[in-house]
């Protein structure tokens, strides 16, 4: 079997623990699934033709058990899962059966629910097809669906058997989805301890799109969530400095009911918001100049998009990550260095948010 | 605290420890939810009305946050989720929220995948109103919903942070439902390994339901499948003994399209097949004779009910349980002594299956 790029230890029992493959092309995969007992699955989404042409040519994955979910984060429904259930227990799905799962966080998260569930839970293989996918939900075994009043209320944690990354058909995503993976990506390279990774993505900046450098740095992102998630994998505290610059874009999603910015789009704002707000733990101008300016070279949006302070904070008070009607933030101390639940005053918000559009718009 | 009659210590992280309390009022319960923080929503099923009226008199839990199924096994189906999800989260459900579940078998399977599932997961409390599901599913983390084509296809493993039994409310039990608690209470001596709980069984026959004597073979039967599933949670091996009586009892089930037989008059009847059969694995006529004695003390179904081998046979053939079309067995080589996984050929089962219609009808 190949070298995995990252082997993923979570703590707990041997399901915790699984490879992370990053290669150019998807015949790799057809090796693995040799040594796979049982019937194929793939549970997929509508408008990902061509990079699944791609997978079941190179995979060699028979076509003949494919199930597509419509298009569109709002088909990650709970009211979508029983016509999946039904699907596999009529095609003859067993416990020793695996479901396979290639497209971004929406199928992900809607076909790793699905495999967490039926039977009690079955092998779930994870084939991201776009970058964020790859860097963020590749890791934490965190799946759901949406409920009527709400996103992502209905899920468990369930970790993937293994997770096959073919970085060659990230090319063809639109800017977009690259500032969405891009997005998370500064972000861990923020937290990361020793700074390694923000040093190598500010020496590789210009050619951060190459297939040999992106591997590499998917494999140091996997590695630094990893790390993180296998200290605190239920969200207990750690975790949570995973929410940097999430304060604001859960905000900035929720006025525009998630219809104008992709997720990476508003976390991208919201990470210059924690960077001037770290002002408050200690934060240097020197370090924070330095951070917006490897996101300025990477064409992030790093505006306010005409939104006042007074609006984004109205909504802040419904995040449910919130507790006891207090906003709270993740900042940073220097690079690398996190604190979390830290409460934030609805003036110091306005400060740094006026600052931002001084800034940038 | 009061003291838990059994603490339930399972392999893995903290949520896999938990008490399981055995009294004979709800009002010890008012002590230990004062510890808890959080709201609490209570899932539990119509036709349960008179013990819920004393769940509520004596637990002091507020009764404004119930949801309830309607009856019957039909309605732990996954088309009823929605409903369930929607009022929690707008019932205002947060991570610091408990699920309290008092009821059968069904209300806890149904109530616990909630509490699984939603905001990926809260705490589950287990109020079992039944002798079977005080014996059986309070112990094993088994949660599950039906789909379309099968019952309990939809499910996941989810521990309860405690389970609390008043053995007060059996009295109230319809003798069918006694003999379901019964024949998994058989079922569980004729397994445990020292024969300590089927000697004890054998001396108090007679006075079995009194509460004091049923508190403590509740407590000893759950002792003994909690030391079974802590060995083997997700069922690849020695958890299959708890099949013992399961071969033939999911047949009859099959067959009578779940609407004939309770599970405990099918799993009693299984259990007579499996005696049977178990000359083949070296157990004593005498030792047979001495565990049908005691089922027939406890007024267990002894009989075939009418039904044929032949039909038996094929449906023991889509049993999901076997594996390559090979019918497999659970029996016994002596008391506390199960092997599990033996093949049984269709002329083996034909002549076991006669000597019980000889010998019971």
């Amino acid at each position: 079997m190949m070298e995995a790029a990252a082997n993923i230890r979570l703590p707990g029992s041997a399901p915790y623990e699984y490879p992370i493959f990053i290669q150019e092309s998807y015949a790799g995969l057809a090796q693995i699934l040799r040594e796979r007992p049982g019937k194929l699955f793939v549970i997929s989404q509508k408008g990902l033709e061509s990079v699944l042409d791609l997978f079941f040519r190179e995979s060699g994955v028979p076509r003949d058990r494919l199930y597509l979910i419509e298009q569109g984060e709002e088909n990650k429904h709970l009211n979508q899962l029983g016509e999946v259930y039904n699907w596999l227990i009529q095609s003859g799905i067993d416990r020793s059966s695996s479901i396979i799962a290639p497209g971004g966080g929406v199928v992900g998260d809607f076909a790793g629910f699905v495999a967490s569930t039926i039977l009690r839970g079955v092998p779930f293989i994870q084939i991201p097809t776009t970058l964020l996918a790859s860097v963020d939900s590749s890791v934490g075994g965190k799946v759901a669906v949406n409920a009527d009043f709400g996103k992502n209320m209905v899920g468990s944690f369930y970790h993937p058997a293994f997770v096959y990354c073919n970085v060659s058909v990230f090319s063809t995503l639109p800017e977009d989805e690259w500032s969405c993976g891009f997005a998370e990506i500064v972000k861990h390279s923020f937290l990361e301890e020793t700074s390694r990774d923000l040093n190598y993505l500010e020496q590789n900046v210009q050619n951060i799109r190459k297939p040999e450098i992106l591997s590499l740095v998917i494999r140091d992102n996997v590695r630094f969530k990893a790390s993180i998630v296998s200290q605190d994998e239920k969200e207990a505290g750690l975790r949570s400095i995973l929410n940097l610059g999430h304060t604001t874009a859960h905000a900035l999603e929720s006025i525009t009911h998630y219809k104008k910015f992709s997720h990476g789009q508003a976390v991208s704002r919201g990470l210059v918001t924690a960077l001037l707000l770290s002002e408050k733990t200690g934060l240097s101008a020197t370090d924070r100049e330095r951070m917006l300016s490897l996101m300025q070279k990477l064409a992030l949006p790093l505006d306010t998009a005409g939104f006042g302070a007074a609006e984004l904070l109205e909504h802040m008070k419904f995040d449910k990550k919130n507790t006891g009607g207090q906003i709270r933030f993740v900042l940073l101390e220097k690079p690398g260095k996190p604190v979390f639940g830290i409460p934030i005053t609805a003036e110091e918000f306005e400060n740094a948010w006026s600052a931002q559009k001084r800034l940038f718009g």
